[in-house]
Protein backbone atom coordinates (compact mmCIF):
# COMPACT_ATOMS: atom_id res chain seq x y z
CA UNK A 1 0.00 0.00 0.00
CA UNK A 2 1.67 3.67 -0.90
CA UNK A 3 2.62 5.79 2.29
CA UNK A 4 0.36 9.03 1.98
CA UNK A 5 1.16 12.15 4.27
CA UNK A 6 -1.92 14.90 4.48
CA UNK A 7 -1.20 18.48 4.90
CA UNK A 8 -3.76 20.12 6.43
CA UNK A 9 -2.93 23.80 7.77
CA UNK A 10 -4.04 27.41 8.40
CA UNK A 11 -3.67 30.30 5.75
CA UNK A 12 -0.32 31.50 5.85
CA UNK A 13 1.53 29.29 7.97
CA UNK A 14 3.82 27.93 4.86
CA UNK A 15 1.94 24.66 5.21
CA UNK A 16 1.86 24.44 1.06
CA UNK A 17 5.25 24.76 0.69
CA UNK A 18 6.06 22.38 2.82
CA UNK A 19 4.28 19.95 1.80
CA UNK A 20 5.80 20.74 -1.67
CA UNK A 21 9.47 20.52 -0.58
CA UNK A 22 8.34 17.11 1.66
CA UNK A 23 7.00 15.72 -1.59
CA UNK A 24 10.60 16.48 -3.39
CA UNK A 25 12.16 15.50 -0.47
CA UNK A 26 10.63 12.18 -0.38
CA UNK A 27 10.47 11.73 -3.97
CA UNK A 28 6.66 11.79 -3.38
CA UNK A 29 3.89 13.02 -5.89
CA UNK A 30 2.56 15.94 -4.83
CA UNK A 31 -1.45 17.16 -4.92
CA UNK A 32 -2.94 19.86 -4.47
CA UNK A 33 -4.18 22.38 -6.68
CA UNK A 34 -4.58 19.00 -9.05
CA UNK A 35 -6.90 17.94 -7.00
CA UNK A 36 -9.14 20.75 -7.99
CA UNK A 37 -8.20 20.33 -11.83
CA UNK A 38 -9.13 16.52 -12.27
CA UNK A 39 -12.42 17.51 -9.63
CA UNK A 40 -13.39 20.43 -13.12
CA UNK A 41 -12.94 17.95 -15.52
CA UNK A 42 -14.76 14.97 -14.13
CA UNK A 43 -17.86 17.41 -13.19
CA UNK A 44 -17.54 19.28 -16.20
CA UNK A 45 -17.77 22.74 -14.11
CA UNK A 46 -14.99 25.62 -13.95
CA UNK A 47 -12.09 25.19 -12.13
CA UNK A 48 -13.06 28.65 -10.92
CA UNK A 49 -16.44 27.09 -9.32
CA UNK A 50 -14.98 23.95 -7.90
CA UNK A 51 -12.24 25.92 -6.27
CA UNK A 52 -15.41 28.07 -5.38
CA UNK A 53 -16.22 25.80 -3.30
CA UNK A 54 -13.63 22.20 -2.30
CA UNK A 55 -12.62 23.83 1.32
CA UNK A 56 -14.62 26.54 1.13
CA UNK A 57 -18.57 26.27 1.13
CA UNK A 58 -20.36 23.26 2.51
CA UNK A 59 -23.92 22.77 1.62
CA UNK A 60 -27.11 24.92 2.25
CA UNK A 61 -27.31 23.76 6.29
CA UNK A 62 -31.07 23.37 6.17
CA UNK A 63 -33.48 21.67 4.35
CA UNK A 64 -36.34 24.13 1.93
CA UNK A 65 -39.39 24.32 3.22
CA UNK A 66 -42.71 25.23 0.19
CA UNK A 67 -45.69 26.54 1.62
CA UNK A 68 -46.92 25.49 5.13
CA UNK A 69 -45.85 22.01 3.96
CA UNK A 70 -42.81 20.60 5.38
CA UNK A 71 -41.69 18.54 2.40
CA UNK A 72 -38.24 18.62 2.02
CA UNK A 73 -37.39 19.58 -1.62
CA UNK A 74 -34.09 19.24 -3.30
CA UNK A 75 -31.44 21.94 -3.35
CA UNK A 76 -29.88 22.28 -6.71
CA UNK A 77 -27.04 24.11 -5.50
CA UNK A 78 -26.51 21.28 -2.30
CA UNK A 79 -26.68 18.66 -5.41
CA UNK A 80 -24.04 20.41 -7.14
CA UNK A 81 -21.87 20.35 -3.79
CA UNK A 82 -22.42 16.76 -3.27
CA UNK A 83 -21.18 15.78 -6.64
CA UNK A 84 -18.36 17.65 -6.30
CA UNK A 85 -17.22 16.01 -2.96
CA UNK A 86 -18.38 12.42 -4.04
CA UNK A 87 -15.67 13.04 -7.09
CA UNK A 88 -13.41 15.11 -4.44
CA UNK A 89 -13.38 11.66 -2.61
CA UNK A 90 -13.01 9.53 -5.81
CA UNK A 91 -10.29 11.65 -7.17
CA UNK A 92 -8.40 11.69 -3.59
CA UNK A 93 -8.82 7.90 -3.39
CA UNK A 94 -7.59 7.52 -7.45
CA UNK A 95 -4.72 9.90 -6.57
CA UNK A 96 -3.45 7.55 -3.27
CA UNK A 97 -3.49 4.22 -5.08
CA UNK A 98 -1.10 5.41 -7.94
CA UNK A 99 2.05 6.30 -5.67
CA UNK A 100 3.18 7.65 -2.57
CA UNK A 101 1.97 11.03 -2.47
CA UNK A 102 1.53 14.36 -0.41
CA UNK A 103 -1.65 15.64 -0.33
CA UNK A 104 -2.44 19.65 0.47
CA UNK A 105 -5.88 20.21 2.48
CA UNK A 106 -9.46 19.25 0.82
CA UNK A 107 -10.14 16.98 4.16
CA UNK A 108 -8.04 14.18 2.32
CA UNK A 109 -6.85 13.17 6.16
CA UNK A 110 -10.26 12.58 6.93
CA UNK A 111 -11.58 10.94 3.32
CA UNK A 112 -8.26 8.85 3.21
CA UNK A 113 -8.71 7.80 7.34
CA UNK A 114 -8.92 4.03 6.13
CA UNK A 115 -5.33 3.79 4.55
CA UNK A 116 -3.71 5.13 7.66
CA UNK A 117 -2.28 8.15 6.22
CA UNK A 118 0.43 10.39 8.23
CA UNK A 119 -1.48 13.54 9.36
CA UNK A 120 0.03 16.75 9.91
CA UNK A 121 -1.60 19.74 10.56
CA UNK A 122 0.91 23.13 10.19
CA UNK A 123 0.31 26.70 11.87
CA UNK A 124 1.75 29.65 13.11
CA UNK A 125 1.20 32.57 15.11
CA UNK A 126 -0.59 35.53 13.90
CA UNK A 127 2.03 37.95 13.33
CA UNK A 128 4.13 35.06 11.43
CA UNK A 129 1.26 34.21 8.85
CA UNK A 130 0.34 37.96 8.46
CA UNK A 131 4.23 38.51 7.84
CA UNK A 132 4.59 35.46 5.42
CA UNK A 133 1.42 36.99 3.22
CA UNK A 134 2.59 40.57 2.92
CA UNK A 135 6.17 39.32 1.77
CA UNK A 136 4.24 36.56 -0.60
CA UNK A 137 2.15 39.36 -2.14
CA UNK A 138 2.43 39.94 -6.14
CA UNK A 139 2.42 43.21 -7.60
CA UNK A 140 -0.98 43.59 -8.26
CA UNK A 141 -2.12 42.22 -4.63
CA UNK A 142 -1.67 45.77 -2.32
CA UNK A 143 -3.83 44.45 0.94
CA UNK A 144 -2.36 45.65 4.07
CA UNK A 145 -1.52 44.16 7.60
CA UNK A 146 -5.31 44.60 8.72
CA UNK A 147 -6.77 43.57 5.41
CA UNK A 148 -4.49 40.30 5.17
CA UNK A 149 -5.39 39.41 9.15
CA UNK A 150 -9.19 39.46 7.87
CA UNK A 151 -8.13 37.26 5.20
CA UNK A 152 -6.54 34.97 7.24
CA UNK A 153 -9.71 34.58 10.04
CA UNK A 154 -12.49 34.36 6.86
CA UNK A 155 -10.08 31.14 4.98
CA UNK A 156 -9.21 29.95 8.17
CA UNK A 157 -12.76 29.84 9.33
CA UNK A 158 -14.28 28.25 5.82
CA UNK A 159 -11.66 25.39 6.36
CA UNK A 160 -12.85 24.77 9.53
CA UNK A 161 -16.82 25.16 8.56
CA UNK A 162 -15.68 23.44 5.79
CA UNK A 163 -14.15 20.34 7.37
CA UNK A 164 -16.83 19.90 10.27
CA UNK A 165 -19.65 19.42 7.87
CA UNK A 166 -18.01 16.72 5.74
CA UNK A 167 -15.91 15.25 9.00
CA UNK A 168 -17.55 16.10 12.02
CA UNK A 169 -14.41 16.88 13.59
CA UNK A 170 -12.74 19.99 14.72
CA UNK A 171 -10.03 21.61 12.16
CA UNK A 172 -7.09 21.92 14.01
CA UNK A 173 -7.79 20.07 17.31
CA UNK A 174 -4.53 17.65 17.77
CA UNK A 175 -6.15 14.22 18.72
CA UNK A 176 -6.99 14.39 15.26
CA UNK A 177 -3.42 14.70 13.66
CA UNK A 178 -0.13 12.97 14.48
CA UNK A 179 1.55 15.27 14.13
CA UNK A 180 0.98 19.50 14.92
CA UNK A 181 3.85 21.95 13.91
CA UNK A 182 4.35 25.44 14.97
CA UNK A 183 6.52 27.50 12.07
CA UNK A 184 6.79 30.23 14.03
CA UNK A 185 10.21 29.18 15.24
CA UNK A 186 10.82 26.29 12.88
CA UNK A 187 13.17 26.86 9.44
CA UNK A 188 10.89 25.39 6.53
CA UNK A 189 14.46 22.52 6.32
CA UNK A 190 14.04 21.44 9.62
CA UNK A 191 10.41 21.51 8.92
CA UNK A 192 10.58 18.84 6.28
CA UNK A 193 13.43 16.84 8.20
CA UNK A 194 11.59 16.69 10.92
CA UNK A 195 8.51 14.97 9.44
CA UNK A 196 10.63 13.09 6.53
CA UNK A 197 11.93 11.11 10.02
CA UNK A 198 8.59 9.77 10.59
CA UNK A 199 8.47 7.65 7.35
CA UNK B 1 23.00 29.92 25.17
CA UNK B 2 22.40 26.33 25.76
CA UNK B 3 20.01 24.73 23.99
CA UNK B 4 16.72 23.56 25.72
CA UNK B 5 14.16 21.34 24.61
CA UNK B 6 11.02 21.06 27.10
CA UNK B 7 8.21 18.04 27.41
CA UNK B 8 5.12 18.11 28.91
CA UNK B 9 2.99 15.40 28.40
CA UNK B 10 -0.28 13.44 28.73
CA UNK B 11 0.16 10.97 31.31
CA UNK B 12 1.05 7.75 29.81
CA UNK B 13 1.56 9.35 26.50
CA UNK B 14 4.99 8.22 26.62
CA UNK B 15 6.34 11.63 26.92
CA UNK B 16 8.79 11.14 29.84
CA UNK B 17 9.95 7.90 27.87
CA UNK B 18 10.58 10.06 24.63
CA UNK B 19 12.43 13.05 26.47
CA UNK B 20 14.95 10.39 28.24
CA UNK B 21 15.27 9.19 24.90
CA UNK B 22 16.02 12.06 23.31
CA UNK B 23 18.60 13.19 25.76
CA UNK B 24 20.50 10.26 25.53
CA UNK B 25 20.20 10.61 21.48
CA UNK B 26 20.99 14.11 21.87
CA UNK B 27 23.81 13.62 24.19
CA UNK B 28 21.82 16.02 26.83
CA UNK B 29 21.37 16.12 30.30
CA UNK B 30 17.87 15.03 31.38
CA UNK B 31 15.90 16.36 34.09
CA UNK B 32 12.61 14.81 35.36
CA UNK B 33 13.14 13.58 39.25
CA UNK B 34 15.64 15.50 39.78
CA UNK B 35 13.83 18.41 39.60
CA UNK B 36 11.53 17.33 42.86
CA UNK B 37 14.92 16.19 44.59
CA UNK B 38 16.63 19.03 44.40
CA UNK B 39 13.44 21.23 45.55
CA UNK B 40 13.42 19.10 48.78
CA UNK B 41 17.20 19.36 49.41
CA UNK B 42 16.72 23.41 48.63
CA UNK B 43 13.89 23.87 51.15
CA UNK B 44 14.07 21.40 53.38
CA UNK B 45 10.95 19.89 52.90
CA UNK B 46 10.58 15.97 51.93
CA UNK B 47 10.57 14.78 48.64
CA UNK B 48 7.01 12.99 48.68
CA UNK B 49 5.61 16.15 49.94
CA UNK B 50 7.10 18.24 47.54
CA UNK B 51 6.23 15.60 44.66
CA UNK B 52 2.75 15.93 45.64
CA UNK B 53 2.65 19.82 45.14
CA UNK B 54 4.90 20.08 41.97
CA UNK B 55 2.59 20.12 39.10
CA UNK B 56 -0.06 18.97 40.80
CA UNK B 57 -1.93 21.49 43.57
CA UNK B 58 -1.29 24.87 43.17
CA UNK B 59 -2.27 27.94 45.72
CA UNK B 60 -5.81 28.19 47.24
CA UNK B 61 -8.01 29.80 44.74
CA UNK B 62 -9.43 32.36 47.29
CA UNK B 63 -7.85 34.74 50.31
CA UNK B 64 -9.05 33.36 53.29
CA UNK B 65 -11.45 36.09 55.45
CA UNK B 66 -11.85 36.38 59.22
CA UNK B 67 -15.40 37.74 60.67
CA UNK B 68 -17.10 39.88 58.82
CA UNK B 69 -13.91 41.60 57.88
CA UNK B 70 -12.72 41.53 54.53
CA UNK B 71 -8.71 41.69 55.59
CA UNK B 72 -6.67 39.18 53.71
CA UNK B 73 -4.62 36.71 56.02
CA UNK B 74 -1.56 34.89 54.65
CA UNK B 75 -2.27 31.39 54.22
CA UNK B 76 0.84 28.76 55.47
CA UNK B 77 0.06 26.52 52.84
CA UNK B 78 0.35 29.24 50.12
CA UNK B 79 3.05 30.32 51.54
CA UNK B 80 4.92 27.03 51.41
CA UNK B 81 3.86 26.21 47.89
CA UNK B 82 4.88 29.77 46.29
CA UNK B 83 8.53 28.89 48.16
CA UNK B 84 8.55 25.38 46.65
CA UNK B 85 7.41 27.30 43.46
CA UNK B 86 10.34 29.89 43.61
CA UNK B 87 12.68 27.38 44.09
CA UNK B 88 11.65 25.36 41.09
CA UNK B 89 12.24 28.36 38.70
CA UNK B 90 15.44 29.00 40.24
CA UNK B 91 16.18 24.94 40.29
CA UNK B 92 15.21 25.18 36.16
CA UNK B 93 16.94 27.96 35.32
CA UNK B 94 20.31 26.92 36.86
CA UNK B 95 19.57 23.63 35.51
CA UNK B 96 19.51 25.47 32.14
CA UNK B 97 22.47 27.42 32.26
CA UNK B 98 24.75 24.15 33.03
CA UNK B 99 24.27 22.69 30.04
CA UNK B 100 22.18 21.64 26.85
CA UNK B 101 18.93 19.87 28.21
CA UNK B 102 15.76 18.00 28.14
CA UNK B 103 13.69 18.97 30.55
CA UNK B 104 10.09 17.28 31.73
CA UNK B 105 6.90 18.59 33.04
CA UNK B 106 7.15 21.41 35.76
CA UNK B 107 5.95 24.05 33.78
CA UNK B 108 9.41 24.58 32.21
CA UNK B 109 8.28 25.85 28.81
CA UNK B 110 6.94 28.28 30.26
CA UNK B 111 9.36 29.40 33.37
CA UNK B 112 12.20 29.47 30.62
CA UNK B 113 10.53 30.62 27.83
CA UNK B 114 13.05 33.65 27.93
CA UNK B 115 15.45 31.50 26.95
CA UNK B 116 13.16 30.12 23.86
CA UNK B 117 13.60 26.57 24.52
CA UNK B 118 12.16 23.70 21.67
CA UNK B 119 8.33 23.38 23.45
CA UNK B 120 7.43 19.85 22.80
CA UNK B 121 3.74 18.55 23.90
CA UNK B 122 3.14 14.77 23.69
CA UNK B 123 0.30 13.26 23.67
CA UNK B 124 -2.16 10.10 22.90
CA UNK B 125 -5.49 9.00 22.21
CA UNK B 126 -6.99 7.15 25.64
CA UNK B 127 -6.88 3.56 24.53
CA UNK B 128 -3.00 3.62 24.17
CA UNK B 129 -2.22 5.46 27.15
CA UNK B 130 -4.77 3.08 29.22
CA UNK B 131 -2.98 0.13 27.37
CA UNK B 132 0.76 1.68 27.88
CA UNK B 133 -0.06 2.08 31.96
CA UNK B 134 -1.68 -1.22 32.28
CA UNK B 135 1.67 -2.81 30.69
CA UNK B 136 3.59 -0.32 32.81
CA UNK B 137 2.63 -1.56 36.02
CA UNK B 138 4.84 -2.72 38.67
CA UNK B 139 3.61 -6.14 40.43
CA UNK B 140 2.04 -4.79 43.23
CA UNK B 141 -0.06 -2.53 41.35
CA UNK B 142 -3.50 -4.02 40.35
CA UNK B 143 -5.55 -0.90 38.84
CA UNK B 144 -7.96 -2.24 35.71
CA UNK B 145 -8.63 -0.53 32.43
CA UNK B 146 -11.32 1.33 34.02
CA UNK B 147 -9.20 2.98 37.05
CA UNK B 148 -6.36 3.97 34.92
CA UNK B 149 -8.63 5.47 32.58
CA UNK B 150 -9.79 7.44 35.79
CA UNK B 151 -6.34 7.98 37.11
CA UNK B 152 -5.08 9.80 33.80
CA UNK B 153 -7.50 12.21 33.30
CA UNK B 154 -7.57 12.91 37.01
CA UNK B 155 -3.25 13.65 37.12
CA UNK B 156 -3.78 15.13 33.47
CA UNK B 157 -6.45 17.69 35.10
CA UNK B 158 -4.11 18.41 38.06
CA UNK B 159 -1.89 18.97 35.53
CA UNK B 160 -3.70 21.63 33.31
CA UNK B 161 -4.48 23.07 36.37
CA UNK B 162 -1.26 23.77 37.96
CA UNK B 163 -0.13 25.38 34.38
CA UNK B 164 -2.97 27.36 33.79
CA UNK B 165 -2.49 28.61 37.18
CA UNK B 166 1.21 29.58 37.04
CA UNK B 167 1.28 30.92 33.17
CA UNK B 168 -2.21 31.58 32.55
CA UNK B 169 -2.03 29.77 29.45
CA UNK B 170 -4.24 26.69 28.55
CA UNK B 171 -2.23 23.27 28.61
CA UNK B 172 -2.03 21.05 25.72
CA UNK B 173 -3.01 23.87 23.26
CA UNK B 174 -1.02 23.68 20.24
CA UNK B 175 -0.03 27.34 20.53
CA UNK B 176 1.87 27.36 23.61
CA UNK B 177 4.23 24.65 21.70
CA UNK B 178 6.44 24.28 18.93
CA UNK B 179 6.03 20.77 17.86
CA UNK B 180 2.73 18.85 19.33
CA UNK B 181 2.84 14.99 18.78
CA UNK B 182 0.59 11.86 18.67
CA UNK B 183 1.85 8.57 19.70
CA UNK B 184 -0.53 6.53 19.06
CA UNK B 185 0.96 5.52 15.42
CA UNK B 186 4.10 6.86 16.37
CA UNK B 187 6.96 4.27 17.03
CA UNK B 188 9.33 5.96 20.16
CA UNK B 189 12.55 5.60 17.13
CA UNK B 190 10.57 7.71 14.59
CA UNK B 191 9.35 10.96 17.34
CA UNK B 192 12.90 11.09 18.93
CA UNK B 193 14.88 10.98 15.37
CA UNK B 194 11.33 13.59 13.98
CA UNK B 195 12.65 16.00 17.48
CA UNK B 196 15.97 15.70 16.76
CA UNK B 197 15.93 16.53 13.28
CA UNK B 198 14.97 20.20 14.80
CA UNK B 199 17.40 20.62 16.71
Amino acid sequence: MSKIITISREFGSGGRELGRCLAKKLGYAYYDKEIVREIAAKTKLSEDYVNSIVEKRPFSMFPIHTGSSFQTMTNPIDDQNQLIFREQCNILKQMADQSDCVIVGRCADYILSEREPLRIFVYADMDYKIKRCLGNQSETETLNSKEVKKKILSLDRQRAQYYMFFSGQKWGEKEFYDLCINMTNIEMDAAVASIAALI
